[in-house]
């Protein structure tokens, strides 16, 4: 029950004289046979592989199609949130050409102004966090240290520029100012 | 020349009787040989079919992890260019704060009015052609049709909302009000 084919080989041992024709005729036919099998065994073998070969080729190319195509639109979403966002700019500008009222154009600015973060937001466009933190380089870029009595070195005490990020990428940093600590020791104590 | 193995397995025929010792050694070895060599070959193939479904199912789940990825960034570089335009509306209330000045106030609002266009532009999301254009369901969308004598039946004859269009996909289409044509034939027979 080990091996089917290899008792057939070695069966004409058993008695040769008396089974040399159909010895021969096994030679012809059951080895031949079993060689058969496993020539069809192989060449099924090997389609199967080139099949797969193909389909990993063919879900190469369709991937690759897909993903052009999708990059292609990837936007969409955002810009259809974002142009009433612009249509309100266009609104807040008619309407002072009309009523030549400044607080309602400034009303209208400021509800774009927060419209438009919100929709950044709603797309996962975040305020870095920067104000009072210790410097942290991965999210905020320093543009100056000044020296300062209340934060320890390092800390943002100023936000020059609003930093965003997209989940944890930063789209821009925050631009900050760092403490540089308390003015030095030795003007301290000569104020002391 | 035409199969080595097959003409190994027939040899023993041609001299049965003194040959039947080597042929029972044959049979042990250069038929199992054969087979063996069969066998290995098939296992290999096999063993590359397993493979290369191995390769296409990593390709997959690799393929469909970068997706992912590429999807929850795909907006960054046009949120990058929008926080500039955020910034703009931003400033220019700063400014009026301090100044109480319209005309620079409605300056500011009008270039920020284009930047924002300008953007939305360079990643392809512009305008849909409308205003005098055969009615195209396609882009546009009518929210009233109106007797004209200028325009034929179905053109567009006013652009209440801007259409959008990124590359051929809308983002949203220009809702327009239409020609009916002229007024009616009873009443210009009235009239003529």
């Amino acid at each position: 029950m080990t091996d089917e084919h290899i008792d057939l080989v070695s069966d004409p041992e058993s008695d040769p004289e008396t089974e040399l024709n159909e010895e021969s005729q096994q030679h012809e036919s059951e080895p031949l046979s079993e060689l058969e099998q496993l020539r069809i065994d192989l060449d099924e073998a090997k389609n199967r592989s080139l099949r797969a070969l193909a389909d990993l080729e063919n879900f190469r190319a369709r991937t690759n199609r897909q993903n052009a195509e999708e990059r292609k639109y990837a936007n969409l979403d955002l810009m259809r949130e974002l142009l009433p966002v612009w249509d309100n700019i266009g609104r807040a500008l008619e309407a002072v050409d009309k009523t030549h009222h400044l607080e309602s154009l400034v009303e209208g600015v400021q509800l774009v102004y927060q419209q438009f973060l919100d929709v950044l937001t709603r797309f996962h466009c975040e305020k870095i966090d920067a104000k009072y933190k210790a410097f942290d380089p991965n999210f905020h870029a320093s543009v100056a240290q000044i020296p300062n009595e209340e934060y320890p070195v390092s800390t943002v005490i100023e936000e020059v520029q609003t930093g965003f990020r997209l989940f944890d990428r930063v789209v821009r940093p925050s631009q900050v100012v760092l403490s540089a600590g308390k003015p030095s020791p030795a003007n301290n104590s000569d104020q002391s």
